[in-house]
């Protein structure tokens, strides 16, 4: 294997698949990153087992990626990243000699590594399937970053770490829970979903895809398999397991009629509810209580040791009703950071009934936080 | 007490003073910040038995400042830096009502903490001495930034954690080292002192109140006692003990004649060293060995399990001699950071003596490392 590279080429796909490196090395050639040089194509690849992401970099123009001879060899992949990123040349070149020894140089700089044999490396399929599904870039960034946050980070409940993907005909319905709050997307495919789906994807895991997505413009594929999800985003493969068990029904927790729907502005709401939680602790869930008195809302917290806040803001209401009711200010917050729209609706059942929040401007996003009793 | 301050006012007061909040809670009375009013004048005093820092805001601007009634009380640090923060009003109230209860409010806002007794506070002293040393702020903070690095953060070595000060006459020696690399800053003063001094001043505390100053053309005085020093600089103190103890005499490290003196380019010398280190490991002191062979300068590390790396830059020296020695690449380049000149001047006497980074661009500044034995 021996070619010459522009630095950033080299880079910006060595950023991308080092996000999938085996840190715990536990399996040596899993903190490597394979290199695989056939024609004129350079292709990356690195697994930790959970996650497997692979891209490739081919080029008709030989000044920017300038193959000398084939090979493949796993290269140990914190260095090369290191190095790639060090050096201040604007073109870099690899060579491997000695079968597995890597030289990578520039005009000043000689750096030799050891590489391990490509026959060490274990088989990944990154298999596509016939019936993709394709959405667009950045409603599947949208989808991830309105619904992740609300997945649980406990292991003892591994099917709540997960967000739920639900597929039936056209309509994409995601959801995630903690059990204390629910996020969820319902999107419109541009083209119908041949079979149904009901799968879960580790949250962990489809952040980290949705974060080396750059193209926003792009398609992003998804190919659905009984234990694994391939995601493709223009050269890039990004495969992870699914999570095994039935997605809860949260059908049943989204009222259909509100008792009272408050009317606000987002910034507004965010910010009081962010002062009033100073004086609350996350050991006591950031318990706030909310009331409505007219056209006022009015919030409060207390703490015996630190003192009492209450703050008023002026609200819009549907209905001559008025509610007291106490919840969570983090959690609260998270629901409110999801929407990007300038109003946001608080939709209320009743005292001990989820609270749901909604936009009219957005209507393909629901929020609900469950209340917390205080008395 | 009784008064209404501008917002930015009162914050700008409260972030400097909060860095002395006690974090560790064991006297509760220091988590509290101590606001003294009287006249026109609000002072601020926190401590945490380390350190003090005491602000005080006056004006004679009764827009800015409008003070109602005296009075004095202990309000929880944490908790009014995060009130005063997050209120969006460009004023804000401030009350105590029933002897111990704080009352902070705006418009929409109303926060009601409990306060502890001003009998309570420790006493403080923030004595001023006679003989105070006067520098100019950016100079001080210079001396800050390029000594207190090469610190030892080993408490073992309690004498070692602090930075000496010596003076003599219109002369500051300021020397900071860990007994592996020494960091030397010689700074004339405007006006001889009256006495001579030898003192050691806990680097975490001078870090911390050269981080504070932000007017770089304001004076910095230097108010020192037997066991303790006051800064002063504008409106501000801020007091820290000294360190017992004798420090080490480390003229004798600096030897006076180089074998060999080698002249670089301080960022090009920098990255080298940056890039040569990568395959080396903080457990092994990231050990590279420079060789200088005619005008070529060549760094080097090898590990056996990740491979070898050398680099080439061409340099200017000072005779025919050749040198080939080791040293830790984290201990150089933080010598070499603490420059801000173009070029540098790396001394060196012999493969086992002290490595001297000096710029003929900034005399006041000596760096030594020590080198390391690798064979």
């Amino acid at each position: 294997m021996k070619f010459t590279i522009k630095k950033e080429l080299l880079l910006d796909a060595l950023n991308k698949v080092s996000k999938a490196i085996s840190t715990k090395n536990l399996i040596p050639v899993l903190a490597g990153i394979k290199f695989e040089l056939k024609k004129n194509k350079l292709t990356l690849t690195a697994s930790d087992n959970d996650i497997t992401i692979q891209t490739s970099i081919e080029t008709a123009n030989e000044v920017d990626f300038k193959v000398e001879s084939e090979g493949s060899i796993i290269i140990q992949g914190k260095y090369i990243l290191d190095i790639v990123r060090k050096l201040p040349d604007k073109f870099i070149n690899i060579e491997v000699v000695d079968e597995l020894k890597i030289l990578i140089y520039t005009e000043n700089s000689e750096f030799n590594l050891n590489g391990i044999s490509e026959s060490e490396y274990p088989n990944i399929g990154l298999d596509e399937s016939k019936k993709k599904i394709v959405l667009n870039a950045s409603v599947f960034k949208n989808i991830v970053n309105q619904t992740a946050f609300a997945s649980s980070t406990e292991e003892s409940k591994p099917i709540l770490t997960g967000i739920n993907f639900n597929i039936v005909g056209d309509i994409l319905e995601c959801n995630s829970t903690d059990s204390y709050r629910l996020a969820r997307k319902v999107v419109k495919l541009d083209k119908s979903s041949e079979d149904n789906y009901n799968i879960v994807i580790p949250s962990h895991n489809i952040l980290e895809f949705s974060r080396i997505i750059t193209d926003d413009e792009s398609d992003v594929e998804l190919h659905i398999f009984n234990n694994k999800i391939l995601f493709k985003n223009n050269n890039l493969k990004f495969e992870s397991r699914l999570i095994n068990g039935t997605y809860p029904n949260t059908s049943n927790l989204l009222p259909d009629d509100a008792l009272l729907v408050v009317s606000t502005k987002l910034n507004d709401f965010y910010n009081v509810i962010d002062r009033v939680s100073i004086l609350t602790s996350d050991k006591e869930k950031n318990v706030v209580t909310l009331e409505t008195k007219g056209n006022t809302l009015i919030l409060r917290s207390s703490s015996a040791e630190i003192g009492r806040v209450e703050e008023k803001m002026p609200i819009t209401k549907s209905s001559e009703e008025d509610i007291k009711i106490s919840f969570s200010a983090k959690y609260m917050m998270e629901a409110l950071k999801s929407f990007s729209t300038e109003t946001v609706d608080i939709n209320f059942v009743g005292e001990v009934k989820p609270i749901l929040i909604k936009s009219s401007e957005d209507e393909t996003l629901t929020q609900l936080v469950l209340p917390i009793r205080t008395y």
